[in-house]
């Protein structure tokens, strides 16, 4: 399992001086496109890292009994996941970062012209506040 | 890639009478144990898993050289995932659960307990409120 990989671990500066080690965004992209072709994900998510500077070390993808699938990949900054739920024409997506070259925001802008959503929620949390 | 599990598609229902897809809850923990370990870290995911009452798909751990790893698990009832910074004493975990019937606070405060941080950051989101 262990490959020589350096994760990325520069901090996150913001303009208010408050420093973070990433930044996690949070989509739900109702109405839109359903895609529950794993080779398809792949590429997708390959995609989303590839927009947002980010590295890809891993990706899993699971389709689920009749429908339904959940792809992840991990990135030398963190994550990006995709849930899909096609009965409630549903894709629910996050994406993680850490360090100061990752753009988070340019994988969300990605996913959601991908996925087309009719509507959508967006969050953002700063994560790993310097608290110590 | 393909097993046949279902998913879990229950939706969360609050006491204001929204609905939610899901539940995800956000740590960080800060000056507590490192655990660096690729077979401790799969045991704490099962157990997290476990005591939220989700079901284990697959578990990926990876190790960055020369420290830090990220490990998660893909659950019929979405995903767990914890990064470590060994150089900032941080441990981030996020755990991701769909349905009625999993508790994710409690893999939320297994986890804690795992790592003992001396302070911590928490946070929860609903995820995909019925707005359809």
């Amino acid at each position: 399992m262990t490959q020589k990989t350096k994760r990325s671990i520069q901090w996150v500066a913001t303009p208010t001086k408050e420093n973070y080690v990433g930044i996690h965004l949070f989509g739900e992209f109702w109405n839109g496109k359903i895609i529950e072709d794993s080779k398809e994900i792949e590429k997708i998510l390959v995609e989303a890292a590839k927009v947002s500077n980010s590295t890809v070390l891993k990706i899993v993808v699971h389709k689920f009994e009749p429908q339904g699938l959940t792809g992840f990949v991990l990135l030398a900054e963190s994550h990006i996941s995709i849930h899909t739920w096609p009965e409630w024409n549903l894709v629910a997506v996050d994406i993680f970062t850490c360090g100061s070259k990752a753009m988070p925001q340019k994988a969300f802008d990605y996913l959601k012209e991908v996925f087309q959503p009719k509507s959508f929620n967006f969050k953002k949390l700063n994560r790993g506040k310097n608290i110590v």
